[in-house]
């Protein structure tokens, strides 16, 4: 049934089987979410991917490889890996706060005790 | 020459010429490093990443492509967005700890004004 194609075999031009592995996935109302991981690693490596995970694994993986694929679509250099680095940053930033706030309890504490 | 071929080309058992988008990234003393994108991304889909990039943009998307391939091969089902979930969860560890640490602060400078 032509109208009842994923949006991977709709994409492809293809027969959508009832052993599809890509069908549960990508499902026809959002053809973006399969152009997306399609354009960076293309269909067989997703097919490959998922074929080699159990079942019940499937769902996230497809949902992280996305979300991998859109984060290099809209940074081509660093891709999610920048959001990585980014995200470094913050926590060296609030773990840095933090020591200078505890530093600033402990003279406190000792004017409380030696006033 | 055979001797003179970057990763990519020896492993993909083809001629590696001057103008080889690859080779300056995939040097022919570190295979695994072309193996872990070829099998993520694939070679065509790593060159044409690559080739839609300014040259001196190239290094660091390469770079970039490796890690979170690498970090797919170790996690096949979350890949390096499992450790952007990390992050954000050490990333809220450390604001509730320093907003438990600047309550505790608050309430000693009041205990240092009215002692």
């Amino acid at each position: 049934m032509g109208s009842g194609r994923c949006a991977a075999c709709r994409y492809l031009r293809r027969k959508c089987t009832d052993d599809c592995i890509l069908s549960p996935y990508f499902p026809s109302n959002n053809p973006q979410r399969f152009v997306s991981v399609h354009r960076i690693y293309g269909a067989s490596n997703v097919s490959k991917l998922l074929q080699r995970l159990p079942t019940h694994l499937r769902a996230e993986a497809a949902d992280s490889l996305y979300y991998e694929a859109q984060c290099r679509l809209e940074d081509r250099v660093y891709g999610c890996v920048g959001l990585i680095f980014l995200l470094q940053q913050q926590i060296h930033a609030a773990e840095s706060q933090l020591i200078k706030t505890q530093a600033e309890i402990a003279v406190m504490k000792s004017q409380v005790q030696h006033p």
